[in-house]
C-alpha cells in the first residue's frame, strides 16, 4: 500500500502523504502507528532468510541491509506525518525488542509509554530483530501490533489493507465472495477453513496470519477494524469512529 | 565533522564515506559507533529548547523534528558503513533510553549486547529522548558513549574530533598552545582551569564537557583517545591501535 510491491525499495509517496493527511485530520489521541515492510524490507528479509535465524555469516550484512531498508521507509512515513503536523516519532523495534524463537520476548516499553503520555505519535514497523534462540529473526508488524495493543491497553486496532476487509472467499477469484462486515471470535474460528482459501497472502502471513496474530488482543477486548486504506477517506473515518466499509472483529 | 555546521541539515558525505572506509579497513570487533548531531540535530534542538524539557505544546512537534533530523543523519552514516561491508545497525537512543533530569536513567541494553555478540556494529547518536522528570531532554553523544563504555565494559573509547586533541591552551588563538599527548585523570583535574580557557565548544558542551562526560568510563579503566578525524587515516590507525597524533587519557 505505501510501497510499490513490484519495484524494489520504491515508496508510494502519494499514498503515504494522503494517509498522513488523513491521520492528521482525524485528531485522534493516543495513537500509535505500525507499518509493514512492503518492497523495502520484504525482498531483503527473504533474500537473506532473516526470519529463519542466523545460519551463515553472509546473513549478518543482510540483516543490516534489511534494517536499513526499514529505517528508510519509516523515515518517509514519519516525515510525511510531521509535514502534516503530527508529532510522529520513529520507534525502532530492533532497538527495544528482543525475540525468542520468533516471538516477542523482552520489550523496553517505557519510552513508548512516555511518548504516548506526551501526545507523541510513535511510528513502529515490522523489523529485523535480535532473537535469543535464533540469533535474529523477523518481527512482523502484525505480531508487534498485538503486543502493543495488549501492553498499552488499546481500545481499537485499525488495520489498513488494500482490500475492503475479510471476505467469505477470495474476492479476487470468486465473484460470489461477500464482505463480512462484523464477526466475533467464535464466528471467526468457524470460518477459518474458508479464510484459508482466500489466498490474500504476503511474506509475513497474509490475511489469515494477520487475523491470527491479532487474536490475543481481541481476546482481551480490543476491537479490530479491517478497512481498505487504498480508498481515500477510509482511514480518517475509521480513526474518528465514523461508519466505514470494512470488517469489525470483536470478542463477542 | 560529518556535517557542514554552517549549513542546516547538510551532511559531509565525503567525510562520512571516508570514515566508513577507515572503520571498515580497521577490522576491529566488537565495535560500537556513536555520532553527534552536527547541523542536523543541534539547530532544531536549540530552536525548540528540547534540552530544557517540556514547557509548551509547540515543542512537541519540535521534538519530533529533532529526532527525525537525527534519524536522517544516522541513516546516511549507516548506509555508508554498509556500502563498505560493515554490518552497521542503527540503534535509536530514544527507542531504548529514558532519562531523568537530563541523565540516563533506564536503558534497554539487551538488543545492543546481542548485536555485539553477533558481530554487528551498532550505530547510535546523540538524540532527543524522553525524560521522567523533564518530559523530554537531549541526550548528548558524549553522555551516551560513557554509559555504553561502562555498561558494555569497553576497553577503549576513540573520540574523533576536528582538532588534534587536548591542548594546553586554545590552539586557535594561542600559538604557544601545545598538544598534550598523554594525560592521567589526576593531571586532568590539575589542568581543568587551563582547559576552561580553550573554548572549543559546541551545543552539547565542547571539549571540557566532552572530557567531563567521559571521566566515569576512564575511572573504571577505559582508555580515551582523542584524535583528529578530519585527517585521513587517523581513525583507522586509532582503531587498529597504531601510533597516531592525539591525546591519550588514562586512569593513571
Amino acid at each position: 500500500m505505501i510501497t510499490y510491491k513490484e519495484k524494489s525499495q520504491t515508496a508510494n509517496l502519494r499514498a503515504i502523504r494522503r494517509l498522513a493527511k488523513e491521520i492528521s485530520s482525524a485528531h485522534v489521541l493516543p495513537l500509535a502507528v505500525v507499518h509493514g515492510g512492503g518492497s523495502f524490507g520484504h525482498p531483503l528479509a527473504k533474500r537473506y532468510a532473516i526470519k529463519d535465524g542466523f545460519k551463515k555469516s553472509s546473513q549478518i550484512l543482510g540483516f543490516a541491509k534489511t534494517h536499513l531498508a526499514m529505517v528508510t521507509l519509516n523515515r518517509l512515513v514519519v516525515d510525511a506525518l510531521i509535514q502534516h503536523e503530527v508529532p510522529a516519532v520513529a520507534v525502532s523495534p530492533s532497538s527495544c525488542i528482543v525475540a525468542k524463537s520468533g516471538r516477542i520476548s523482552t520489550v523496553s516499553s517505557e519510552p513508548l509509554k512516555k511518548m504516548l503520555q506526551l501526545a507523541f505519535v510513535p511510528v513502529l514497523y515490522g523489523d529485523a530483530v535480535l532473537d535469543s534462540d535464533l540469533g535474529f529473526t523477523i518481527l512482523s508488524g502484525d505480531q508487534l501490533i498485538t503486543h502493543l495493543a495488549t501492553s498499552l491497553n488499546a481500545d481499537h486496532i485499525i488495520v489498513g489493507l488494500d482490500v475492503d476487509g475479510l471476505y467469505s472467499a477470495d474476492p479476487k477469484t470468486k465473484p460470489t465472495a461477500k464482505l463480512i462486515s462484523h464477526v466475533t471470535l467464535k464466528e471467526l474460528k468457524d470460518m477459518r477453513l474458508r479464510i484459508e482459501e482466500a489466498k490474500v497472502t504476503d511474506v509475513t502471513g497474509g490475511m489469515l496470519g494477520k487475523i491470527d496474530e491479532l487474536i490475543p488482543a481481541i481476546e482481551r477486548g480490543t476491537t479490530v477494524l479491517l478497512v481498505n486504506a487504498a480508498k481515500p477517506g477510509n482511514i480518517c473515518k475509521a480513526l474518528k469512529g465514523e461508519k466505514v466499509t470494512g470488517t469489525l472483529i470483536e470478542k463477542e
